[in-house]
């Protein structure tokens, strides 16, 4: 479809495509928490630093209800941008899409049913070690589990995240499994360098080779749940890993533990595919013989600013925004100018009602 | 089909199965709890007072490993009787049929990935009231988005449930909304008066007639959860109530909060349509102008008096064991004789490897 760009495994992603033109869809959104993201300056994934914490809940209440419970309005960086997840609820809602939330560690609850895993959220990486080997084993495991069911009834699993400053826990898991990582960010000036210089300082405690000891020194509780999921419903149903870097983290991770690539696509936005800051597609093909497919949204031509800061790299991706709108222009044929005026139309509708 | 009994709508049963030979499944396990249970007498499921909060989430894993996680064999009765997880289990696997678990108020939670509600367990109404009006109202309002949610996922959305005590509480459920019911339950000898003194007692608390005080009241959190669900689900999907007298109650608060009854039926074993202490078509058939389905498992057949004595009026119904059966022969066209077989086996593999 001419909205989409293919890297990698081009006739994979063709392939993709044709099948899934009558396939049916299911959003399945991680929500998970590591306290990396208290470090001043890492994330803006929430107005303030007290705030970050209820991103992940709140987005999923804004997926599902339209609103937030957990706060009183969207999540927002501090000057007032509004989440992805207003890219994703619009082509979720547009396309009849379902979705379910799974909590794989957020550290507050959301207001509304969810997939409950049992995991504990990460713990700061520049100074402790994420998690323990056995807290690995426990979210590969029950990703595996959530995987199973969830691809069983759908013919496409797509898997977005939210978890604040996951980007620098991916960059170091990444490195920590030996990728040349650069990471993207939801801040136009990325801020590289205290991400890699927490990123290298943790990978200074990795003591072992072993992919599960790399994660729980280094990673979260998202990378081996998610993981987890894809090694499973890939043998299932067609998986797609809706994210950027972190989801490269992700597919770093199974790599390892195994999954199957001819069922797995990576979808996302071009704002992280045309990143420079970023490696993405490169990145993907050096772990995996798998398509990445981008799709731009066009919010370039967006009257609202909110919307149009998207296309000028703040929270280019997250929430599974640019799998959520490929999925959804795959099933509706909706393209980039149609989608324009919905998410315009649910934009309005948010700072109308806030 | 021959292997099941048709009562109430009789049109509808053969629709519905006519649809159906064709179509999905996916049976939800809402698991729960109250403190009724803990009335001496009142319940067998479990080997002792103390195992009985394990039932639950022991089913739960049995369904899914094929092996209790919570406790150390699958839940049995005093004399070791096992639990009617046991028939679920064998027709779940046996046809595919895939299966999420619901924790709508368990007292335990099980040890496997499962839907979380944020519901409380249900005090004991010989004593108590067993809910607040609010926290019924939480349990409607979860019910309806996790209905929504899977029936949106499937052709037929099976629920099945393992509350406990829950005849009891289903019993005082269905006289506090009018309805002139006796209860099935899962001795032979019934204990239908310290049932029915436990019932009386508790609806003398009754001071409105509003469906949601009466619940409140002499209800569990199953039964307005389960409503809920089928409130949302049956204008999206087909929707099979799996279980006995139970269901009864469910189908009766249901009734006032309102469903789409030419999308639902019940589902059951025929020791439960057969059990002479019970009147339960003539029950649906008071509460709603849809189908009961019943099926015979053919247990009377079986060399193994663990399985024969569900046919003898132990634990006739339970963990949705009658509507999985009937899901599971709808899609595979097993009769009675190749179901026993199945059984059997399981019976077998439990019985060797404890």
């Amino acid at each position: 479809m001419e909205n989409f760009e293919l890297h990698g495994n081009i006739d994979q992603a063709n392939n993709f495509i044709e099948t899934m033109k009558s396939g049916r869809f299911l959003f399945s959104f991680v929500i998970s928490y590591t306290e990396t993201c208290e470090i001043p300056g890492i994330t803006f994934a929430g107005a303030d630093m007290n705030s970050i914490q209820f991103t992940p809940p709140a987005d999923a209440e804004y997926l599902h209800y339209g609103y937030c419970k957990t706060i009183d309005k969207i999540p927002m960086t501090p000057d007032g941008k509004p989440t992805p997840g207003l890219l994703t609820k619009t082509a979720l809602e547009s396309s009849s899409i379902p979705h379910l939330t799974v909590n794989a560690g957020s550290k507050v609850l959301p207001q509304l049913p969810f997939i409950e895993t049992g995991l504990q959220f990460g713990k700061n990486i520049s100074t402790n070690d994420a998690m323990t080997d056995s807290q690995v084993s426990h979210a590969v495991d029950y990703g595996r589990i959530v995987g199973r069911s969830l691809a069983s009834l759908t013919d496409c699993l797509v898997i977005g995240e939210s978890i604040p400053g996951g980007t620098t826990t991916a960059l170091a898991v990444l490195r920590g499994l030996g990728f040349d990582a650069k990471v993207s960010s939801s801040i136009p000036n990325n801020p590289v360098e205290l991400k890699n210089h927490i990123a290298d300082s943790a990978i200074e405690r990795i003591d072992s080779d072993h992919p599960y000891s790399i994660v729980a020194k280094v990673g979260d509780p998202m990378i081996p749940f998610v993981a987890g999921m894809l090694s499973s419903a890939a043998d299932v149903s067609k998986v797609m890993l809706a994210g950027g870097t972190q989801m490269t983290a992700v597919l770093a991770f199974a790599s390892k533990i195994g999954f199957n690539e001819e069922n797995t696509v990576i979808g996302t936005t071009s704002y992280i595919t045309n990143d420079e800051s970023a490696n993405f597609t490169n990145l993907v093909k050096k772990i995996a013989d798998i398509p990445a497919i981008s799709v731009n949204p066009g919010l370039e031509n967006s009257k609202y600013s909110g919307l149009k800061a998207f296309s000028e790299g703040f929270a280019k991706e997250g929430v599974g925004a640019g799998g959520s709108i490929i999925s959804s222009m795959m099933k509706t044929g909706n393209d980039s100018t149609k989608y324009l005026d919905l998410v315009e139309k649910e934009y309005r509708r948010l700072f109308t009602s806030l």
